[in-house]
């Protein structure tokens, strides 16, 4: 990849782990476009709506689709402009979500969640998938008492099969992945997040440790 | 398949080729369930809504998956409940439009875009597919000066490319497709079209011909 390109780093994780806060962070280090999933475009944000609102049961097939068809706006209106000017992004979910909350939390097959996801974002991936890694119970307590939407009610079983499932999805893909403690004070996360941007995609950090 | 079990037959085709006039004249000879892609469920219609009411550029990607979440929502809710309970279903779209529309007319990969509307249907496919096949130009006569929606307003050399599509899938699955000419009056149509059905699928019709 050419000098100064710009690069796409993903954090992932369940509920409560402390995903949004490190974007932030490594977004306002990077000087990087911040963004989320799904949502991230007028289009994106109504299909968000629709997902996490929806009072009646979506068949997670579909749930699927919606995921996929916010992404795929997402990557054209937004994510691929900012990495074609040389800007880094830092996305708040992406496909690694929707492999482990469709694939393997609803169940859904993997390999032809992966060949969808493929085809919906015309093959990109995240040059750096950061996994918050947390127990659920303690993502849960951490969460407290704040309003759940459609998917974070899903019961502990459904969010365990989704960590489980981040946690293989790291393991089977190192280049692509590293996973941190999420349990940790938010700091000491976000120091350690510095680090591997650093040792893996060799940025020079404004505030590096 | 067991003799009694319901049957899904798709009118597929290109503006003003008679598809909903005739999907409803087949639904009532049949005594069928009717229903419509995009929509036919409340969350499908108001990803119908999204995909044909929004001013802004929709990503051709954005637009397949949100075709095909419209697609497994129906499924689940209204298509696979029917043909369980034994009824027919004469659906106006199915899955032959998608692959006309966003395959051959947007220009997504085929052969991916035939994958993912196995994902979204479970495998389900029509037993039967009628295309009602008209030249684009005649369509849009027919059509007159009704109001488009942002994919019926895409040029005619996109719609040329969708018809040459729908022949295409025709042409390489003689077994699940038939091609009626959409231009004869709507009366020797709806004949052709219950003699087709009743020689393809061995129902015998209230009114046969």
């Amino acid at each position: 990849m050419a000098a100064g390109a710009g690069r796409l780093i993903a954090f992932e994780g369940g509920e409560g782990s402390g995903k949004s806060t490190q974007a932030k962070a490594l977004a306002e280090t990077l000087g990087a476009e911040l963004t989320r999933e799904p949502g991230g475009t007028p289009l994106g944000e109504r299909l968000r709506r629709l997902l996490l609102d929806e009072p009646s049961a979506i068949d997670p097939r579909a749930e699927l689709m919606m995921m996929l068809a916010a992404r795929a706006q997402h990557l054209a209106e937004v994510i691929e402009p900012a990495l074609a000017a040389g800007r880094h992004v830092v996305v708040d979910r992406f496909a690694g979500s929707t492999l482990a909350y469709q694939g393997y939390g609803r169940g859904l097959p993997l390999a032809e969640v992966k060949s969808a996801c493929l085809l919906a974002s015309g093959g990109r991936q995240a040059d750096l998938n950061v996994l918050l890694d947390l127990p659920v119970s303690a993502g849960s307590l951490r969460r407290g008492l704040k309003e759940r939407d459609r998917i974070e009610a899903a019961g502990p079983e459904f969010h365990d099969r989704v960590r489980q499932g981040f946690l293989a999805e790291a393991e089977a893909d190192p280049v692509h992945w590293c996973v941190l403690d999420g349990s940790l004070p938010a700091d000491e996360v976000a120091a350690a997040v510095r680090r591997v941007v650093a040792a893996r995609l060799g940025l020079s950090l404004a505030r590096g440790d």
